[in-house]
């Protein structure tokens, strides 16, 4: 199963080669992240936040235009000890155009260290986990 | 009658202070004007693009936080020869944050001047038409 | 007397019309608006933070393109009790090509409530000023 | 070798935890290559655009802050047939915080295809080359 999230392009999302420019893609990704992020922090609550981004990557298969809303699924890959992965793609006009990993990492900003994911914390990651096998095909 | 787009404040959106960042107002606010630029470009093509961005103003009334959708209402205050004007609110759980005018200038590129607003465009503007002085309060 | 600072424009920065794209502007103008927040808050410390962003104003008069450095020019154009206007400009190639005014309020977040700026404050920051109906034209 | 360009963090590039948000770094970097851009192309000429991004990830090994200059550091780490990567670092006190790799390849655009480097351009390139085993320490 994966996280489904409609975006609309800006005018300004568009480069002067015509398509979505390369760095637009995080952002994108990372709106569509929102609803992991409440997996550990349901009020999506600064003072409480631990979670930290440790590593992103992004390929850019076919061109995004501007004139069609665009589809960002979200799964989750990996499921580890501290960390995640996340693996998303972009869909326009029944394409994948983009597809990315970033890496997550559970941590306490005041010990500035890695903690476990909890059991309650990974049953509900768990609902959008998609071995990245199958998904990066 | 205004044009209703709902937007997901993204995790980067938000700054230092913990609200969203002002600049990233004229981004949201450009993206709820995709419709007024469908009334004079229905494809959204770059080639025929006909309209240029003029001046913008925004106040930023009340803070606007991360864990809430954000809806971007998008009026039209007025409509004049070859330009118009654009008014948009930014609300979040029930109140108005942040409010803004775009003047858009109906333009050919080739020529570099500005051309009259059609009859026919015109027609569809008026769709969204509200005198700024209601709106405004 | 004027604070200078050179950008240099990025890839993405250029819109489907082959020239920066609106939205860029706040951005630019905001980063060339460190010097002031330093007379404020030399460290620029969040927690000490005591600005805050009210209203904001751009003219597009020109445009901007991607081949040449752009230098913002930085002036305050007016100081009043608690709050200040900053009136800036974009250069390229010798010409203006963007205007724009920014309001800010000294502010104390704790309270939630404007502040007069002080003596000392007042003084870094006449460094700057210039009467706007002087720099406008 | 290496282009070193000295960046000024905006207030906006700032997130919630106080650190410069993932989202920026795409953008720092694409403002560096502009030198590897006019490698290519040395007006930087949309019209005759030959390059085209098709991969980059970025590793965030420390927090980058509000109130210190950013140098990034571009190399080239390698140049194919018709492809070529650049890496990139970006320091901040003294401390390397963030490492990215991006894939570029030369491409046609009316031909929607892959075309060699030449000779000239490798030579351009090769300035700027660091074998990558070198600087991924």
């Amino acid at each position: 199963m994966y996280f489904s999230m409609l975006i609309t392009p800006k005018f300004g999302d568009i480069d002067g080669l015509g398509h979505v420019n390369n760095t637009v893609m995080p952002g994108w990704f990372e709106q569509a992240r929102n609803m992991i992020y409440r997996c550990f922090n349901p009020e999506l609550n600064f003072s409480d936040w631990n979670l930290i981004l440790a590593r992103f990557e992004v390929d850019f298969v076919k061109q995004l235009y501007f004139n069609q809303e665009v589809e960002i699924r979200t799964y989750i890959s990996h499921i580890g000890n501290s960390s995640l992965e996340v693996y998303q793609e972009a869909w326009q006009n029944d394409q994948r155009c983009t597809k990315g990993k970033t890496v997550l990492v559970h941590f306490d900003f005041k010990k500035q260290k890695s903690i476990p994911i909890s059991p309650d914390i990974r049953a509900k990651l768990e609902t959008y986990l998609h071995h990245s096998d199958q998904v990066m095909v």
